[in-house]
């Protein structure tokens, strides 16, 4: 009842307070930062509730469409949104949380963050970001230098001059993605004599002009669904994205993709690019890099190469041979999100040529004269937060070779995860990692032996049950709260191809060690004794086919 | 040479620190956000070095591409980074910084900013932020309902609703607008028989199928420089984007709308989009909304507005009049880090119907699979942050009443600065403001009188001087640091659209008073007298006129 006597005035006076210093003894919102700053991995053990809350219960708590009509004191709210908010929010950092590509953070970040936010610069333009802009450049540099590794001579060429760019800093990896499209499809369907070019006069004039009866952009089944997004978006339709097959571990296969290349060349249909990946989403493996940049030189078309994942490898000495021949890529998309351990919102594109962004490039009267070094004038975005800032930290702080020892110790203790797996008998491990990413799934020991003698119909019957076993277990351990893995579909070659679902795991949290990794699997053995349904239908299947 | 000895060991158990708890007696970081929580203002004040360093001094820091093979200590790191970097960075909150749309921000923003930060969620989808999705639906909500005004039921079905999306957030007005274009475009040329729609098969053929001779996307003159950049990613082409004329205040001629229409339908080429705009980002101007609505329905086209700048005047009831007819528009584009005071990266686009955004939905097996209630199967983007927790708070926090008084007193401010600047016998007021925004421009008195009698040849001579004078004005006062408006170029009716450079202000700003704008101005008239030269020839310019 007190609660509802302390109002908040609503004057002009009142509002210019919180432009300017604190109000008062703010105690919660003061409190909460202390905590944060002290320690950050307790707070959030603290205050993150484990279990899990039906979805239709959190969403009572945001049900309400009308903007209040009378304010709150900052620390009722803070405590509001503890309560409703962060307790209820995914504790994203706990090292048993390895379903997905978020992790713990340098703690560093936390207070760099407030920085950068208390500066709220906007790079789009030289006159709201100044120094962020060459620092921006720089960081792009850094990026571009690690994958293409040019001399000294040509970052000082090219870093930092207003008519070119090395690459697009952006939000994300999808952005990034499509920013390389974007590029691809504009030099692919450039200015020639009258013909002014596909950013000026459309893709439908483009395609009278160049007489072709189609575009391709061509990527492996496993490539990421936001490909998919990006060929919608620029105009290709979905259908002009071809999935190439793919070989017994999720990699490209090029006889597939010679194959397509040359049959859609016979039909007049132009390839504008093909896509490497670099660390697939689903599996977290690597494309013949090389061997994609042979067959594109040979046709002429733009090779881009997805390593929003995996980029991060290049960083180690031990294993960037993992990505031979991403030095020979167009255009390189990496997220500094994921294993470059930066907030979320921080993604790149680079291009190899430090022309090859002229084709996307736009001026206005206001801001991005010609001359300017304005970033905005080549990426898509417009408005951006100094987020580079961050990544330049980080390079600092941590160094290569700390980056280095991440990767490596992430690589290994995936390595060391398919060891474990492989050594039960009750588990299946799906995909071999390159990366730390892996797949697999529970098994029960006699299922195993049934799999192996079933014939085509068996296969199918235990393999659709194991699926629902495994969506169970998979959804049981997220609810409990105690560690959680993702699940998605495979077609492994091992299994006919089959729908297969699987649970994916990704270990690129510094902090998840080996024993978190053998109560992962102990935990999961537990969950599926609790569907006896399930387990009763899959014995009675296993020992019809055993008993034969 | 101290700190030369001072190294950091790369050794995993250090990482592993910085991924914990804060490293032992971190003095330069730690004193740097207690600085900033005590006094914010203060901070960027005192470390933000007012006068203007030449760019190409400030690239010599920011220089090597090399990512740096030695670690450094986070206070050195935070100690060079003061020196480089926020020395050098742009003081955006400044009340003498009036030429962008960036001001000063809440303070309680800079602490729930690092709250958002360390929780790190993704609201790509529910497996990695939980209830931030339905915290950001709810924000879809409020935005919605602030412009549509539906009432309770309507939100009660639709906000939550997996199969649907009442918008979406992301990164800013650029990527709003290209969504709200792509949704058009995709419902423009939708499935149809066999035809599978233009997501699926491409703008090539979906031109084809329906047999028009073009696309068209019309906006007046005054548009945002990021629709162009939407039209050539989408695949139109820049030149499918037709500028309408506009009147004498910058606001879309209505006449001229119908004219382009019906000439357009008379050639065969549809018309996807009209955009109104609710605050142009040069003039502040507002288009005649309703009357625009009535085309588009007549037309049967998708009537977009782009209130990025604009649509936080909605929350002001006296002067929510001035938006007339936005609830008639299927979409809407607005940023929460324009006028809404939340820091960069926060846009949103609201679309009228629940089901619009179905044309560009998309699945994959490990997330966003069909019936999730996953946010990324609707947005652009993918991986994003949960700035939506930042509007959110402030919503709560400053109330719609509170931000009532803070646009009402922004756009009065503006009102005076307007009849303070035409109460000058040296300056002219180019546009009259609606919103908080306006031009101008300073001219001797002589000259003033000189303009009016001019004849053609004369008129362009004199504005050609005083077009250099403006850009002298607004560079000098750039880098001499005290106060910052930016420039821009018009077609003024009053002045024979004649390319003209303009001072532009915004005033969004609630810590800028009247004084402030009164020393912009003598700094302006102080300014011009250190350009003899160009001060001479408009002088002789002016006699020569005025003699005769």
């Amino acid at each position: 009842m007190e609660s509802e006597q302390k109002t908040v005035d609503v004057s002009f006076e009142n509002l210019l307070k919180i432009f300017t210093v604190p109000e008062g003894p703010d105690s919660t919102l003061t409190k909460i930062e202390a905590e944060l700053s002290q320690n950050l991995n307790q707070f959030l053990r603290e205050h993150i509730v484990a279990d899990e809350k039906p979805l239709k219960e959190i969403e009572k708590d945001f049900s309400d469409a009308a903007i209040p009509e009378q304010p709150s004191f900052v620390s009722d709210h803070t405590q509001h949104l503890l309560d409703t908010l962060v307790a209820h929010s995914v504790h994203t950092a706990a090292p048993s949380f390895i379903g997905h590509m978020t992790s713990a953070l340098p703690y560093f970040l936390m207070p760099l963050s407030k920085i950068m936010i208390a500066l709220n610069q906007n790079l789009v333009k030289i006159e709201t970001s100044k120094a962020f802009t060459p620092l921006e450049r720089q960081v792009l540099g850094m990026l571009h230098r690690l994958i293409y590794q040019r001399n000294d001579a040509f970052y000082q060429q090219w870093m930092h001059s207003a008519e070119h760019s090395l690459g697009a800093f952006c939000s994300g990896g999808t952005i990034a993605n499509i920013t390389a499209l974007w590029v691809a499809r504009n030099n692919a369907l450039k200015a020639q004599g009258s013909f002014q070019g596909v950013e000026k006069v459309g893709l439908y004039k483009a395609m009278q002009h160049y007489g072709y009866q189609g575009l391709a952009v061509l990527v492996s089944k496993r490539g990421h669904y936001s490909l998919k997004k990006a060929a919608d978006v620029l105009g290709l339709g979905q259908d002009e994205l071809v999935a190439v097959e793919t070989d017994h571990n999720n990699r490209l296969c090029v006889k597939d993709l010679a194959q397509k290349m040359a049959s859609l060349k016979a039909q007049n249909i132009k390839v504008i690019a093909v896509i490497g990946v670099a660390g697939t989403t689903e599996t977290g493996n690597i494309d013949p890099l090389s061997d994609i940049a042979s067959l594109c030189a040979e046709h002429g078309c733009h090779f881009h190469v997805d390593a929003a994942w995996g980029g991060a490898t290049l960083m180690s000495n031990r294993y960037r041979y993992l990505l031979d021949g991403i030095e020979k890529a167009d255009s390189v998309t990496i997220d500094a999100h994921k294993q470059l351990y930066i907030p979320m919102g921080a993604g790149m594109v680079l291009f190899k040529d430090p022309d090859a962004m002229r084709s996307v490039e736009h001026h206005a009267q206001y801001i991005l004269r010609k001359g300017s070094k304005d970033l905005g004038s080549h990426t898509l975005e417009g408005s951006r937060s100094g987020m580079a800032m961050l990544v330049y930290a980080a390079m600092n702080i941590i160094s290569r070779p700390g980056y280095e020892l991440l990767i490596n110790q992430s690589i290994e203790k995936a390595k060391h995860f398919a060891a474990l797996i492989k050594a039960q008998p009750d588990f299946e491990l799906i995909s071999q990692p390159e990366l730390c990413l892996l797949t697999y799934r529970y098994v029960p020991t006699a299922t195993k032996q049934a799999l192996e003698v079933a014939n085509q119909a068996q296969q199918q019957a235990l393999n659709d049950k194991l699926n629902e076993l495994t969506q169970f277990i998979q959804k049981t351990q997220r609810e409990t709260g105690r560690s959680f893995v993702s699940r998605t579909q495979l077609n492994p070659q091992h299994l006919n191809q089959l729908d297969t679902i699987v649970f994916r795991v990704v270990l690129a949290n510094p902090l998840t060690h080996n024993e978190i990794l053998e109560s992962v699997l102990s935990e999961q053995r537990e969950i599926a004794k609790q569907a006896p349904n399930l387990s009763k239908q899959l014995q009675s299947l296993t020992n019809d086919i055993l008993e034969k």
